[in-house]
């Protein structure tokens, strides 16, 4: 620790209430790194604002000196963003955390940017209505971290992205200016929609403060039902059949791998299994019904055409919630499996459906020399092109080769990160996704930003 | 005309293809201003690229002698944006235009800035898909103005404004840089997503030039109906009931207010008229079908219901496509009737539902002393929080006491633009949505992007 931080740490610590920072021995270990555990590091010091103006003073003090700051959510990313470089401060939400409001009519909620999306989530099916983002993470994940990292999830073909369900927000920029755009309406295009410098940007370009989210109306009821498909086509043709039969009551789309899901199977100790045969593909299809009694009959008949069709080679209908709930588990234990398999290591790609069987034959037949016998486990949001592929390393040293295997096989056509971001572990591939001109412009809005470099810096860019 | 003027054309036409570039006498009348007709100017020129890299010549060497240049695309803008102001080069990208590839499986459409918006409905259309972005002017407006004023139309409340529909876009920057980001992906957030800076900053960051838009199942019917309401407070209740009953089949919800129904549906001569009595407010209600027999009952059960109610004063389903084509009419014909009223001036205001009582009944109070017996007619977007407010001005002279009392009744809850963007006309106006912060911040991506402020001057900010 230098005397300029030392000298930084006095300031701020004579500026906050008490206990608002942590020295690196008070924080524990929860700060030192994201869901991947990769380069863990303590930071210099936590700070824990309560309020705005908490976190515009702790960045004021940062911007002066050229401290660098390492944003904090939940933790839960799965591209590093969040774990510590060394020698940085950071500077957690947690304890900006709570819904400030809730307009049932309009459909809004107010919240701050520490909340858990669960509470966020709760506030709003308390008024009959909901805030449609839902991610297996819900429990841990923050509001803050799901705008700064436009979170996708479970619900994306009916809802969109995080990106689309926030009205208006709130930021710190880099020199502590506090940026209020807590705009609650619809549609407003006076001038520039200043929120989008905040969404999907990592926390590189300013700190989230506070939100307005935008509310649903919640469905009925949400029918589950879970399907074995015989082939890629056919898990392609479901997907097309499916959005046709249900448009807009389509909620979610969530194909499997049957190494992902045999996996999952084993790890859950599922028993009875959901079907009794072996199959390549399984999907979790989730319809939001208006009119839950016609909707099931509507959903038997689609899948019995599908089943004498072909297109799925088993199909069924969760009869109960709790039957509903086992089968999502299988989708969902993703997060904890991944972490039983060595040094967990998650791809998040986005791909055009038509280039995904040739991408995943190439996978197989590259992967093994890195891996040998250990699979790279596939599933995903099959409806947004988002596939994830799971594993489990014995070394950080098979990194390089694994990511030269899926991401440049991408290069050119796909996306080296659909849903999670760029943070630090993806920043050396994301030219594979971007064009020179892309990444200047980029580099171009960091500099208007944040021109001392103190956000977040080695992240994305 | 100055020499360096001259010296430039000369240079744009040495390196421009013959008959791109048009003298002031040569263009006609077309490019002198916007659908307002306010304060109509002749460009000093107008250049007429038909590729991207013809547009970033133009640019470059604008750039090169800091030369203010126009954007225009159909010329339908209500707030002067595309207007030219004195010595002005208009840059229309008419030429640049055309439909280049439907991914009907991917459901995704690249096409260039300068299609119309119904040209590029159609080829969707022709692939069983839609395009879900609806407005008045379809025929003549553009999607590259489509996105440079994030259009909003008829169908935000099912599928989103212009931004939403957005996958990927090409735009030239201020000095010529091509920055090609033509994402086909429905999720990508690798690194910062950059087409933002070019939806709904109206030309002022950069040039779009081509784009890969989201197209979305088309319906199996659209059922059209139409519903008189006794109150605002049933009108309200009426909203809520819909997007309760249809959800996501939701696709429209224009309200009317008595003055601009009896306007248009005497400028239609519409005879019979929809309904016999007279009624403060009626709504178009439009449901996006999956089972068009089911939907027709539901849709008369729940009519019949809101009349029980005395919700509905009235309420009608059109019986065919006929009908319904002639009870949209009655609220499309805004745009032509607007002409025929004098001076034409239109309003775009957002603002919470539960201001709107109050602020209509401010206007009632105060507009008389400017516009005599004249009144302000009311329409719009109701499920978004979006009303237009339309008059004909005497004179020019009426504007800025006009705007003070509705822009001025906004201030501190609404905004001054919900769809239509700031353009020349509210630029004066944008500090009564937006904050000193906001502007400033607006102002530093403006400098960075644009550092020589050659594209559209003087709008926006």
């Amino acid at each position: 620790m230098t005397d300029a931080n030392t000298a930084l740490l006095e300031t701020l610590a004579s500026r906050l209430p008490a206990g608002t920072l942590l020295g690196p021995d008070d924080a524990g270990a929860r700060h030192r790194a994201d869901w991947t555990r990769v380069n863990a590091c303590a930071p210099a010091a936590v700070a824990r604002p309560r309020t705005t103006e908490e976190v515009a003073a702790i960045l004021r003090a940062c911007h002066e000196v050229g401290q660098p700051v390492v944003v904090q959510g939940g933790l839960t990313g799965l591209a590093g963003g969040a774990t510590p470089r060394a020698g940085e401060l950071a500077l957690s939400l947690e304890r900006l955390a709570g819904v400030e409001s809730i307009d049932a009519d309009a459909g809004t909620l107010q919240v701050r940017a520490g909340t858990p999306l669960a509470v966020a989530q709760a506030a709003a099916e308390a008024q009959g209505l909901q805030l449609a983002l839902d991610l297996g993470s819900r429990g841990s994940c923050t509001i803050g971290g799901n705008i700064a990292t436009n979170a996708g999830g479970n619900r994306v073909i009916r809802y969109g992205m995080m990106r689309e369900l926030v009205l208006g927000l709130e930021a710190v920029l880099a020199d502590g200016t506090v940026l209020s755009a807590l705009n609650p309406m619809l549609k407003n295009n006076a001038g520039y929609d200043l929120k989008q410098l905040f969404i999907g940007t990592e926390g590189t370009l300013g700190v989230v403060t506070r939100a307005v989210l935008r509310l649903h109306a919640a469905p009925r009821e949400r029918l589950t039902a879970f399907v074995a498909a015989p082939s890629f086509a056919a898990l392609v043709a479901l997907l097309r059949a499916a959005r046709s039969e249900f448009g807009g009551e389509l909620g979610s789309f969530e194909a499997m791998w049957a190494n992902y899901y045999e996996l999952a199977i084993a790890a859950l100790k599922a028993n009875p299994r959901p079907f009794d045969g072996r199959h390549p593909f399984y999907v979790l299809l989730e319809i939001e019904a208006l009119e839950p009694v016609a909707a099931t009959a509507r959903l038997e008949t689609f899948l019995a055409r599908l089943l004498e069709a072909g297109t799925a080679a088993d199909a069924l209908v969760a009869r109960s919630l709790e039957e509903s709930a086992r089968l999502w588990r299988v989708r969902e234990s993703a997060g904890e499996i991944m972490m039983t398999l060595g040094i967990p290591m998650a791809y998040d790609v986005s791909l055009p459906m038509a280039r995904m069987t040739a991408f995943l034959e190439r996978l197989d037949a590259e992967v093994p020399a890195v891996l040998g016998d250990q699979p790279l486990y596939v599933f995903g949001h099959l409806g947004d092109g988002n596939l994830h592929l799971v594993t489990g390393l014995r070394s950080l040293g098979q990194v390089a080769a694994l990511d030269q295997i899926v991401y440049g096989g991408l290069a050119g056509f796909g996306s080296v990160s659909a849903e999670h971001g760029i943070g630090q572990l993806k920043r050396h591939w994301l030219s594979a996704s971007r064009s020179p001109a892309e990444l200047a412009t980029m580099r171009l809005l960091k500099s208007a930003l944040d021109p001392r470099g103190i956000l977040n810096p080695g992240r994305v860019l």
